[in-house]
């Protein structure tokens, strides 16, 4: 069965909720036969490389609230995610374009390595001190970190068009499927969770989609032209 | 509706095959809203790159029949592929592994290319005389006639980890499905369709899987702990 997991690096909620989808996993009898897949989703895709800024007036800018009120938030968020366990940096957090994390969890992938990285990302954004924004030795750092070869992501990250399709396409993939918010979870295409949730509902999720599974149906019965690890199929003279 | 196609380079039922679906699929009304992705299934996965050889002694000593059996099985799936508007060369081609062609489809697919790129080396392998086997530059050539960067197609060659992950599990998923030969071709992951069927059989599928295509059901129904384009949700102090 295939999760797919729409997330963006700079939304805590997606870090929160990726650890209590992951506590859901680890109890669930069938976890060695799940593939997880995360796609890219970016909260603000036409924010250029380079308009970085701090979160605490960000948000306070967003909804109107005072800069008191919106570091209240973030130490609210601090809260949730450490009773998931996870470090949350409230204070000085940064705040900019992921565009370019996210094509290097594209580069990520064709080396089995996206699990890892998304991982050290989000640490990196919410716990660390350096900001992971408009820094590219930080992300040749992290990505070597999870596995992947530094000249590699250099090269990835210093070619604006390396996995941009990709990245593109996983974002109206998301609008296809009606996900208008992140992080949104599909079980198999077929199940869709939006938002954070308790590790319960995802494992009731994952029980219910895992029990409704179904094989492919095969539309046709007719005898097939094709090749096998034996060989091909021999037309007949007509 | 995302349409998957498992196939090989070296299968000529999957080069017929490709051509009938998209005969199918240039008449369906809904074709603007069709995802076309090509998914890795090589016929010999364990052979070695250098292991190459003629067609025609490989189909007889597979069936266990003479050359000239082998060589009129050739002809006529000449002729079917000349029914389908294909060149097709039936005397003095080669088989070897496609592995590196097969790594060099992903890396294609994060530019948009895939469908061009797998066209061409069809094109090359069935009805072109020089070998696609052994012979990098003929792949580099290959590869940036579909619109992509030849020093990068030379990098991911020249890297046999590259792209090598995404092909095995590819093909793990291919034997999830079920699928025991190629073409397979997969529909929302609803439904398969085995061979190179007529282009008819396409287009029912194409009709069924569209009518029959359903919106992911949400598995929950509480407010969602998420971040959307304008901005997160914001826990209450508890």
């Amino acid at each position: 069965m295939r999760v797919e997991i729409w997330s963006d690096i700079a939304c805590p909620w997606c870090y929160v909720g990726k650890a209590r989808f992951e506590k859901a996993l680890a109890a669930f009898p069938h976890r060695d036969e799940i593939e997880v897949v995360h796609r890219s989703f970016e909260l603000d895709p036409g924010r250029p490389k380079g308009d970085t800024g701090p979160v605490v007036p960000m948000i306070a800018s967003k909804y109107g609230i005072s800069e008191e009120q919106a570091q209240a938030a973030e130490d609210n968020l601090g809260v949730q995610a450490a009773a998931e366990g996870l470090a949350y940096r409230t204070r000085g957090r940064d705040h900019g374009s992921t565009f370019d994390m996210h094509r290097l969890l594209h580069h990520a992938k064709q080396y089995g390595r996206q699990g890892e990285l998304i991982q050290l990302m989000y640490e990196a954004n919410f716990a660390e001190e350096r900001s992971v924004f408009d820094d590219t030795e930080r992300l040749v750092e992290i990505a070597a970190a999870a596995g992947l070869d530094a000249d590699e992501a250099r090269a990835v990250l210093a070619d604006p068009d390396a996995y941009a399709a990709e990245v593109r396409a996983d974002e109206q993939e998301a609008a296809r499927l009606g996900a208008t918010g992140v992080p949104f979870f599909v079980l198999d295409r077929q199940y869709g969770i939006s938002g954070a949730q308790p590790a319960e509902v995802f494992a009731q999720a994952l029980d219910q989609a895992w029990g409704e599974r179904s094989p492919l149906r095969l539309l046709d019965d007719g005898p097939a032209d094709a090749c096998g690890p034996d060989g091909c199929a021999v037309p007949q003279p007509s």
